[in-house]
């Protein structure tokens, strides 16, 4: 293989430009030529496409969001918008490509290798933490850490006001941020979408902590609670209990952005130069991760179709460590 | 004056505690005795007051919030409740008090003295910088950094995606936080409650942009802006431009946290200093602030009722800046 | 096991906060009652011991440093000072130790209990992440951030005047951090005890990156390299190259400090709650830690005896991201 | 005047891109055109100099260093370097230039100016703080709180394990940042080259502190004060208390870096501001400031020559708030 594609799709994450450095240097360590497709597949249907150098991609190991662009494409939904993205690849003669994103860019990936038998290599570049095959996709720890961040700031008013705090953190369908974020934070409750909490419990919770000198608490909710979102489940609260003073704080998209952690950044070149190793190595159709410290490759079909469950361990210590 | 009480009242702000720490030990710097009143008003009333030294404050320089926790007192706007809270003081021998707060502090503190005569020095503690009679609030400096911070991030994943997002920040009823960050955040335009900017402006400044290369906006709104909050105003814009992605972010909460900048805990020490020494001299209904780098006084009567208007030049800044 | 004790010893390092907290908490979820000791093997000698209960670690997982102290102890390297302390814990009534540090600590604690057997659970806190038996020692995360975060800043003014700056981070025998911080942060070299590098090697890759437009260049060095610190490595090679700007930074003591990452909040309450569960269990003079996710328990011994090596990929990488 | 460039020269400060940005985007609103010179005089003489328009200075507010660059220049203290400058100039069509940087980039712009009469307008751009002329310069305050964060993670470590920090900060001729982040950071103690402080003074300090039940103490010293440098302070210190712990800690070149705080990117962008509008408006030969919150021009044989004193509240309330 000697010239290959790279892109990033779906909601950005802090990382994702550490990836894009580390694969566009990789590609060039080993002699081949790289292509820069901006706006995900918007961009490849449209052909803009950009070769990139080693000097492209300095001084961006530390900058969130990414430096390819992200947009949704309706076109590459249709099959002819597939092809006509297909000639823009092979106009450049591009022969594999690296693929950063989530569930919706590998969905993408999977049919668009399916019919033109493209080389492709997913990337996992996401927030959210929610894609089979690897331990922790780009941009999870950062995110916690902004989440946890803005929980350290928001438990210092609370305690001088003895309040109780709702926090929503990001999180559609999977509670990995609220539930790193809650243990970190300190938080009385973490609600996720995988363990069912009722008001009922999350009352009795506030009041255990009451007969036991605590005079605020914490309460996180991923955005996908199935309890409802952090303002519905503050109304339902407030109207049992009178006497005591609510907020609710959506952290919102802070946590999308600043500067990537260590860990991603590391993680996110890692992948980089998994990933156009792989290529080279013949790797296909599947996404690159990092389980138990080594690098892996999990069939793009897998990585989305199959459940990464919760740590139960992270779950069972909220109830020990809010005593 | 031999004993003197210190309580912090109305909404925390970061700085408070260096403030605390610097009366207390300028207090004892002078031979004098520091008695710190818990929940503000109410543990006035209550008589919620314990004696301070030197070492009670140490380490808290650097901390958010209010280690004398503040709280709202329905009691204390009765008289009866202001004779029980006067009770209290004499109780305890104190014979000047330094109240750390708002605007709402301060016309509880101006009501205490003139009924009984208790020499009060108020100190401007408030995130909003509303007060009359300092340049800065304790505790604006740090809002402005934090809402800045997150709007630093917010630019990362707008410009990802070429959004346009609308940014609330705290303000009720003044655009100081929104002015400094948007200014600091490179806002395309920012809305305050001292001028009126239409929905047809908002529109025009981004469509203004887009003309020229801009491919994410950014537009700063004081939550108490006349237009509406950021998501009536995202509504409007949006019903009128539909070819764009736009997203709401309310910073809320967190902008009262965090460890205070130098900014404010130099201002915080300078003010505690001040508070303490002003009461030896014999100054009483007074706010200490500072002006111009000096230490001042003004009435709280003044502090209160006059504005503090928005420095025009940053307002005419924003329109220069977002070319 | 009904009574036991805990204590941090050797360097601080972010997290231990965390950790005893949830080592405090678990013991009273299993009806088990704490004592703090203080300044570490020192304060058992002393009796510097007292009863924890949950509300005694309210409000310190954000914290670094200890809460319980940290000393060192010339006496616990006596028989002597061994019986002492074996005989404050008695008078406690102590059954069980939580001892969190780093070799120093378990090796005192493996003397302690090989002499009086009593069971003590080592938990891994220093930031060199140099333990074998787990996968990343508490405060290492932080440490790396830290680094990382004064790497960023100093890229900025290397970058504006086109300098070489050589900075030096902490790992007296080990290069974890000086890895992660220099692949986080973009080095042109890492320098690292585990693997030579001579001077002529610096120069090259120097030499190397000018050619391909680099303006600026990071080189990353662990304090316990053999080539020597950063003011030595810096000098050998300004004698060599004149027409260069040179800089050293240390960055030193604030790698120890700041709030723990989330992963190091997490990391500590995962190892404080299973220090306490293990003892709990029977298992002792073993150093709990995490390896691919998992709690494992490896014998004090082995825990310092047995080398860790650096992941090779990491090592690899340093090379081709330069490019 | 119709066409102005502008350059940066000395030492980098955070704030000097956001200044860039303003006077660019100002001359673009007055219809004037801008160019730019690469790395301050030595890039004048060389004629590096290109158009810049307001795309160019976007997303770089919140960037320290400086887009520009900077170099020192021995030719430009030759009058040839000079003339040669002054010919690229003219080459160019530049009438007028702003000089963002410290005294030295000052003393070249006024030699400049009374040898070719070209009217120029210095920006005050240099962490120290040390022009007369201006409250602040760009990137002070910025330095500060860099040096503040680091003194509150240094205070943990301390405090943990009972130690003497001797904290280096910079400023060799003033100490604006010592005894900003001195007083921020509650230290014991401030050494500045401004006043004179024995090692005697620095024991019974100490000393005193120690009687007060403090374990831990923090003494910051400006690295231009007339006792030395924090290591030999250290020593001389060590040889006379043995039974304590000392540290040193050189903060170094990490506060040149990191993004600008609110505070300097709006100083900066309002002296950028003033710096354009005073050149059409005639003004040359000055510096721009800002005092008492107004913009003022002052005569850079003023700003260069003229001492601004520290202000001396600042330096008494160390000692209160030590107490």
């Amino acid at each position: 293989m000697k010239r290959i594609g790279i892109f990033t799709s779906g909601g950005d994450a802090p990382g994702m430009n550490a990836c894009i450095r580390a694969a566009v240097r990789t590609a060039i360590y080993h002699d081949m030529e790289v292509f820069g497709i901006k706006y995900g597949y918007d961009g490849m249907i449209k052909g803009d496409i950009f070769p990139m150098d080693s000097h492209s991609v300095s001084n961006i190991v530390q900058k969130s969001g990414t430096k390819l662009k992200s947009a949704r494409s309706k076109d590459f939904q249709t099959k002819k918008g597939r092809e006509r993205a297909y000639y823009q690849l092979t106009r450049f003669g591009i022969e594999g490509l690296i693929a950063i994103g989530g569930d919706g860019t590998f969905t993408g990936a999977k049919v668009f290798f399916e019919e033109f038998n493209l080389p492709v290599i997913g990337v996992p570049g996401t927030i959210d933490n929610d894609l089979f095959g690897t331990d922790n996709t780009i941009g999870f720890d950062t995110a916690v850490n902004t989440a946890l961040q803005a929980i350290d700031k928001i438990r210092d008013t609370a305690d001088s006001h003895d309040r109780v705090f709702f926090i929503e953190v990001m999180g559609r369908d999977s509670g990995y941020i609220a539930i790193q974020s809650g243990i970190g934070g300190g938080a009385e409750l973490v609600m996720v979408p995988e363990t069912e909490t009722t008001i009922t419990e999350v009352i009795s919770t506030l009041k255990k902590g009451w007969t036991r000198q605590k005079t605020s608490s914490i309460i996180v909710i991923a955005e996908g609670d199935e309890a409802g979102n952090a303002v519905e489940i503050a109304e339902k609260v407030k109207s049992q209990i009178k006497e005591k003073d609510f907020r609710v704080s959506i952290l919102g998209h802070i946590q999308r952005g600043g500067a990537p952690t260590a860990h991603d950044r590391i993680l996110a070149s890692r992948l980089g130069v998994g990933a156009v190793e792989g290529l080279r190595e013949g790797k296909k159709n599947v996404m690159v991760g990092i389980i138990n410290n080594q690098l892996t490759f999990t069939s793009l079909e897998e990585s989305i179709t199959k459940q990464k469950p919760l740590n139960p361990d992270l779950i069972r210590m909220v109830d020990i460590l809010s005593i």
